[in-house]
């Protein structure tokens, strides 16, 4: 079996499931002579297992199992992806595009990983530079305007070509992996996470013959608001908001940092497919 | 000629281009011994017309000429189409979707205008109540989540039936005349302004079978936020903002008070489609 | 109860099912003592009832029950809404935007049906004429390339106002019933069937900008293609095929024979989110 | 300057601008004392010329001139493309987006063009298999319903994976030169030439959950239609119309033979957005 895999836990905890869920997991992975790292937020209301706390950011894990929605992953893979530790993600939350694995097929799914019967999946992630900042984001940056129904102007260039000028509530620049969050939402196609590319999405753009672009992967993107006196907000996956000024440049280019995924199965299209139908 | 008519003058002001046209347009009508009424906020640029003020409030004019873009129109006839005081629209704004008159033509149409070459279309509004405030929009309602890239979840229903249930950035309840406003940006079709009809236009569906819906003008509709600690902003026309609450209900229905408008040919959808194409 | 209704019978028999409900349904009246009419094409499949036999053409009834699809029902209602004979349609084929009840709930709603306690609703409908020849459409025209990949020039009039010049792959016009039909796959909104207006949906357009458009039930509207030999066809609710040569004009306005459809409940909303989602 | 070039002229010839523009680029061309071939349908046309007279298919030149509209420029590289001829043309049709001059630059590009001051752009193209026959295609195949509004239900798979099953007039499968062609009229997103992906865009799909999708350029795609009883028609690159049976089934992967084009300049976005509005 699986004598040497070292297994991090990370867990969404503001919910009592969730709460309960990593509980039976630590307690079969200890069954199971697994090592474990278990987060600190986990500690805090699991506390008898203080002796394998080990905080995100020092974990030194060879997969780490993922509890919650797509929150929990894109927070946990900005900690976990430097490293190049995989994500086993299982869905607690109410939308999961990357999500792995339902709580139903957890345990077979866990005896699946420790009997290394799996394969990783790579997805590009985009390194985002603005305000003397850089972050790095899986799914997208959204660039919205701060005054609901107020538009914004805005330019974006590639490699030096003007790819698009357009008034708009706001824009998103995003990877493969965010065409099928937010991205879709506004109209986006759905881009297979193996196609070497960035989407460029209007939201609710004035012109209506303004249509979402993919664009080479290795393109060097620039993104600027061009009117003066409205400025926007910058949302990089889904949580952390910055003040955009007029003028200022947001740069994007492909990251030297992948994310990691632990699959079962080639199932991207039926996952996409039934989560568009569900909803 | 035209020696009983009275108009009105309400202008932007923020513009000096805009109050050199006001000077002009009242020259011009002074010597053609029109009576007049000027707003306050010209006077204040042109103080030397003090003896024609009288407050936008006050005016018993018979037509009102409106100098700006949409939001001057929209907010001029708040106060006039209550006494179904007509408006005639001069461009001086960026976009005009409900403006008649482009400054160059503008000496042909007053001349028109005094020898009653023109006629008047009735365009319908919604009444809309919320937070124990009653209010009146011409184009649009829309409702926004205040967290940019934070869904809502909407219960949109209509005479008793739900509408819509929906997950999404927002949603816009507009009359025909919005139609080409903020709801064509969100992906809405283009309602001609006599038919009698309210369109709902999600704004970034998480639901890609969301589809725009149009109910019959008379149709009592209603609409909640039903996910608990998520709330939303309404905004009317444009520019009033206000808060809005988990489960609090926003009520809608065609208004008794018409919008007024001074029309010298029959040419909406020559207006839609030039600007749909110049953006 | 119901001594006095007469009730019509009409009905796909290409399929055995639908022929089993036939002769079910009418077992059932028959047993009710309701007076009966049963068309041709079903009593060559259930010939022990030929003393029923009633031409669809020839019916009197007060009400006919409809089984099939939505098919089957514009076949029906062609011959039968001059006659202002309400339909009650029962699904029996793969999509029925405009059937009412599904077999199970069939009778439940044939006890609702004789003790009177329905109601009637109205659709209007289209007059189309070209080539000297008058049709009518519950659902829409479409006017369709004769080639593939081809694209027509086309000019859409209405009141003597020019709509639209487009170039696509073809054009839809559709009543509100046609909304949630084809002119739905090809990007139209959905329009409450009590909302007097017909709708002017592109297939395919070339230009982005070309958007669907909702005009004024009463407007007389003309279609012309307006690009030599570049010939087209037009389909009228889906079954007739007619060829249609450069520059000749179509008009449509809306019919003064309405269809007319029994009813049990108001689900129209509920009626098409079910349908749009299990598609 | 330029002594050694060899250039190829290709033209539509139904067109005498088409054909007055050959004969100044001829003259030009031997002016200047290059070494040219003139296409057999040229020289029917242009007589005196008979002594350049080569076949596209046996052409050897460095570079061939091609004069039309996207139609000449589709037919011309299909036989110049495996022979890696680079193709600079000259748009004289209505619609070019693989167009590179218009005829009013025409003489400074060819003399930047004999200075060797220009680029070559490589663009991928598909191979098309089905029916035993192989084919191949530079901006789409295109799979359509025989019988104006009948949809077909197709299942597309891509690498052993079912991408989609959906309902639908008809099916888009797209490399990114098609991505500006009839992937765009059916809603598809404009794909950089540079990406290497290939484009499923459905056209009219009755399902609304159906999007456009984005695949690697090195997947396997196959396309089946599984309703018996309705047949379809593959259309390559616009032009040759073949029949589809039931269940036969269309294989598609990126071919080793490319299409090149002489470019002056990177003018991608530039010349996607200037058609976009002008359409």
């Amino acid at each position: 079996m699986c004598d040497n895999m070292k297994l991090g836990l990370v867990s969404r905890t503001d919910n009592t499931d969730a709460v309960d869920l990593d509980k039976t997991i630590i307690d079969y992975l200890l069954e199971n002579k697994t090592e474990i790292e278990v987060d600190s937020n986990i500690i805090e209301k699991l506390p008898e297992y203080e002796e394998y706390h080990v905080d995100i950011e020092d974990m030194s894990c060879d997969i780490a199992l993922c509890i919650g929605g797509d929150g929990t992953v894109l927070h946990a893979q900005h900690a976990l992806s430097p490293k190049k530790i995989p994500i086993l993600s299982i869905n607690m939350g109410t939308v999961g595009f990357l999500t792995e694995v339902d709580p139903e097929e957890l345990f077979e799914c866990l005896e699946k990983l420790l009997s290394y019967d799996f394969f990783i999946e790579e997805r590009m992630q985009l390194d985002v530079q603005f305000n003397d900042k850089n972050s790095r984001v899986l799914n997208e940056l959204v660039i919205m305007t701060k005054t609901p129904a107020k538009m914004l102007d805005l330019q974006v260039c590639a490699d030096g070509e003007v790819v698009d000028e357009l008034r708009a509530d706001g824009l998103i620049i995003s990877t493969p992996s965010g065409s099928t969050a937010y991205a879709m939402s506004a109209g986006g196609p759905i881009v297979d996470p193996r196609v070497d590319a960035s989407l460029i999405v209007p939201i609710c753009p004035f012109k209506l013959n303004t249509r979402p672009k993919i664009l080479p992967g290795d393109s060097n993107i620039t993104v600027k608001l061009i009117n003066e006196g409205k400025d926007g907000i910058a949302v990089l996956d889904g949580s952390s908001n910055n003040e955009l000024k007029y003028e200022e440049e947001i740069r994007l280019k492909k990251s030297d940092t992948s994310a990691y995924f632990v699959k079962f199965k080639k199932n991207f299209y039926n996952n996409v497919n039934s989560k568009l139908i569900v909803g």
